[in-house]
């Protein structure tokens, strides 16, 4: 059950995993499920983290990434901690196939795609053709034992082309992402890094900044509010650091903001003005109501 | 199937709930589910609301506030929004049964209970015994049609005694929590208020905020983290509203921890300090994980 398109054939003979967490897993096993790659290749240092993808069903065969080079991939999907991301794409963009589709997952863009249009500007032997990609999907949870097929069902992806993406590849990647149940939304990269500082990034400070203030001894009296509220920072901490790092000045930005509005909270409380506590909580509101649960 | 206890009759005759909204509806169903009283009363202001009650087997009977009292109930529980609790309270066991427990569910208990001990010492006719309570538990729905029986299952009750409250009434309201499901924690009404405002008024104040910020054309971006983080933002505003002005000294300090803490967070980025990035995401998950999900 390895094959399935219009034409009853898989869309990629050959798909290269760079990085087989849980989302790399997750692609693996998505791409099994709609038959779209004959052969999926996961790639990465840990022998035992690849073999434990296969285990799982996410990867068909291993690569180490000290082989340094790819079989004739026409597709690779590269999953690794944004500050790794440039790098890979360049690297395994050598070692494709000719004219293969790269793209990548990572959480931010501006300097990924720079860097890599960059590079591939300069040397690109397989005519690569690259695009950045940030499926908006996740969890607190990561590693390959926790990939799902449905992971990016009903989810967004953002993809980010930019003057120097080929036409083909913007297509390409939609009909990637749309085969493995996500929706595809374009934007520019550094579009793309402001929007999600502020709807994922600066809910990841707010979460672990609202964890970290809540005195120990008190754990034993939180109720849904809390949990919810703070859900996010059990995240992995080096990923997350990196995230925020790489989107240092669009999250300082959202944070400004949201800076801002605990001021006019701060001063509404102060002043025990009803009709301010109101506006605040009900522009709240009327925002987290828009989008349901 | 209205009756059971040890000796399989009912720890009260009648119980009188007074505001049946969502957590006075779940207190009727509870109480109901328990076998804990022979007649549960619902007492309110609109005879549609308490006929919805009826309908959804939250409570049998119902008494408009305009009667102005009640019958012989052994059992009250006033359920209405914070800024009339200790109204109710006073008013309601001035008619209950001689030495009536009287209870609350108000999220908030300082002036509560001193307003209700105060009013209490100067007139209490039938000797009812007050004791402040609050139920962990609620939802960012209200209203009686989403009462669950189930709503106090595993869920923490704080109970707060003072100087005034009878023995008894503490050991009786402990019967009355634990038999609808809840464990019962007692801790003084100013040492409740400081513990709530970091467990469970800060956040709502941050997912407001959080919320707010978020620009309307980036909602189709949200996933999981967001939607999270700012969930209880759907809450009522006008409930919210009383909660935070009521509990406003406490809010305020709590709300100056965590600004402290976001000024950490925005030193640490402004710095690009990948260790202090580092343990401020740490200081969070390591809290965060000592709950769980």
């Amino acid at each position: 059950v390895t094959t399935r398109d219009m034409a009853g054939t898989p869309r990629w003979e050959q798909a290269a995993i760079v990085g087989v967490g849980l989302i790399g897993g997750s692609i693996g096993l998505a791409l099994r499920r709609a038959g779209a790659a004959r052969q999926i290749i996961g790639v990465g240092r840990s022998a035992a983290n690849l073999q434990r993808a296969i285990a799982c069903g996410a990867i068909d065969q291993l690569v180490l990434e000290s082989a340094g080079e790819l079989p004739e991939v026409d597709l690779v999907i590269v999953c690794t901690p944004v500050d790794h991301v440039a790098k890979h794409v360049a690297w395994w963009a050598r070692s494709a196939a000719q004219g293969a589709l790269v793209t990548d997952a990572g959480s931010t863009k501006a300097r990924i795609v720079s860097e890599v249009d960059a590079q591939l500007q300069k040397e690109n032997p397989r005519q690569a053709r690259f695009i950045g990609s940030h499926p908006l999907a996740g969890s607190e949870k990561t590693g390959v034992e926790h990939s799902r097929e449905n992971l990016f069902d009903g989810r967004v992806v953002v993809i980010t082309p930019t003057e120097h993406t080929p036409p083909s590849a913007v297509e390409e990647v939609q009909t990637l992402w749309t085969s493995l149940g996500a929706s595809v939304i374009s934007m520019s990269p550094a579009a793309h890094d402001e929007a999600v500082a502020a709807t994922s990034h600066l809910p990841h400070v707010i979460a672990s900044a609202l964890a970290a203030v809540t005195p120990p001894d008190l754990l034993r009296l939180v109720a849904g509010g809390w949990l919810d509220t703070t859900r996010v920072a059990a995240g992995d901490v080096s990923l997350w650091q990196q995230i925020l790092l790489e989107n240092r000045d669009p999250v300082l930005t959202a944070l400004a903001k949201l800076e801002n509005e605990l001021h006019s909270w701060r001063r509404a409380l102060e002043q025990r003005d009803v009709a301010a506590v109101e506006a605040l909580l009900q522009q709240g509101k009327t925002i987290r109501d828009a989008v349901g649960n």
